[in-house]
């Protein structure tokens, strides 16, 4: 049987490609309209996996992925880390000449703001990137173009005028791999863990919180907070750290925390992700 | 002279609320596209303050403004926690049992979501909540209502045909007043501190550069990350905590974080906001 791995958008959006950089086209990515149902379908079990994205280098954090964690049974089981790369993707008989608007989600205007200002062109917002293509690919309009993946241009049998229109190079999406809890041993080679905590509103009690891991030397590689919805000014923090539960200093630096926090959940167990 | 008091969105705006909240009817609320562009009239002197969303009780951090404070040649003086009252806006001659459509943003109609589903109405996004009150005050349409704020009814004399109808009675957004850098000292009643760093990314220096904080007792409220951009998956820091600079226990752990971090910059010092 082949693996179903649930994404969230229209086909051919990054979620899509950072799917098949780490599993290659022997899966079947299933496209659902929101995050919520790329969770469930990974709770249930009707995918095999999920992939979401946690966290743009340019943009931050995906808050609607933190808030989805906090609650779901899931686990995460590997990490992605997707190059952004976008195009100017028209009609399969178009010409760059003739491009007068271009059409695409918001983010990926303003990260390619330098080329089209450069183009001259109209910019029209779009709800997402590889929707866009798919406007642009029925329409009958050879003065309208797109910005999206590669993988947009050709599951929309679509033509790319231009590569790599991005002005900054250092553009990435971390996304995580979902799976079900209890599937599966954590990885034997996981390096890396995600958790969330809460704390009293005290002086110190963060700083409390995070003592064990600096007392047993274990890097801390990224701390976000989220609101609890509760309680106004209250928050949730997810930290990610260098090692996994079973090690021995981890063991001290968790039951440290347990002591202070007002609840922690381990999100997964997992290998550092590779930039792709 | 009439202060003039910045703030992004169009007039009837939330924003424009809590100028209202903390000025009253003598200052001239003056509405910009951006946020960019409210930093930019204060820092240039046009307006004598500008107010800007920093933080939702539900949805989390405003990360544009966090970002804004960066570089911004500003300084915070003071904050407003505003409760977040939304209300179903209308033509004058409109009544509730003809409204089929409701128009707001995605954010407010999310959390009215309740309300508006016993009504069974159509819901419509909309870029701005005081933006759909306009676009229905202006249409010919008796069956169409939105969802904003009494300010936003008010200024467009549209009909309030139901009020607070927030799903979430503890919603607030905390605003800040943002001042020209050395325009005036520091609030003597000022009780609260803001600043951004960032350390190396190595481990226990995030630990190593708040321990200051928790050694001299001195209560962190708010603690957030952002991406720097420059460098994929390294962050800038901001956090507020309870106390002033000129401070003796502040004083010493500001210059342990300090000996830890690449830069600090105080964003300012401000009375702790009430929530109105």
């Amino acid at each position: 049987m082949v693996s179903r791995v649930a994404f969230q958008g229209e086909r051919g959006a990054f979620s899509e490609e950072a799917i098949l950089r780490k599993f290659g086209r022997g899966v079947r990515p299933i496209p659902f309209p929101t995050l919520t149902e790329v969770f469930e379908s990974v709770e249930n079990g009707r995918s095999n996996a999920g992939v979401v994205p946690i966290e743009n280098s340019v943009e931050g954090s995906v808050n609607e992925t933190y808030d989805l964690l906090l609650t779901a049974a899931v686990t995460i089981r590997d990490e992605v880390k997707l190059r952004i790369r976008h195009n100017l993707i028209s009609r399969p008989s178009a010409r760059l000449a003739d491009i007068r608007v271009v059409y695409s989600h918001p983010q990926a205007l303003a990260q390619c703001r330098n080329t089209l200002m450069k183009l001259g062109v109209q910019l029209h917002q779009f709800y997402d990137t590889a929707g866009s293509v798919k406007f642009v690919a029925e329409s009958a309009d050879y003065s309208i173009a797109a910005v999206a993946s590669l993988e947009a241009a050709r599951i929309y049998k679509s033509k790319v005028l231009l590569t790599d229109i991005q002005d900054s190079k250092a553009n990435f999406t971390r996304f995580l791999v979902l799976g079900k809890i209890g599937n599966r041993k954590p990885s034997a080679t996981g390096l890396k863990t995600s958790l969330v905590f809460s704390t009293e509103h005290k002086p110190g009690t963060l700083y409390g919180a995070l003592g064990g891991f600096a007392k047993e030397g274990i890097n801390l590689t990224k701390i976000e907070s989220r609101p609890t919805k509760d309680i106004p000014w209250e928050y949730n923090f997810y930290v990610d750290f260098e090692g996994r539960p079973e090690e021995r200093k981890v063991k001290k630096a968790l039951s440290s925390l347990e002591s202070t926090a007002k609840f922690v959940k381990i999100l997964g167990t997992y290998p550092l992700g590779k930039e792709v």
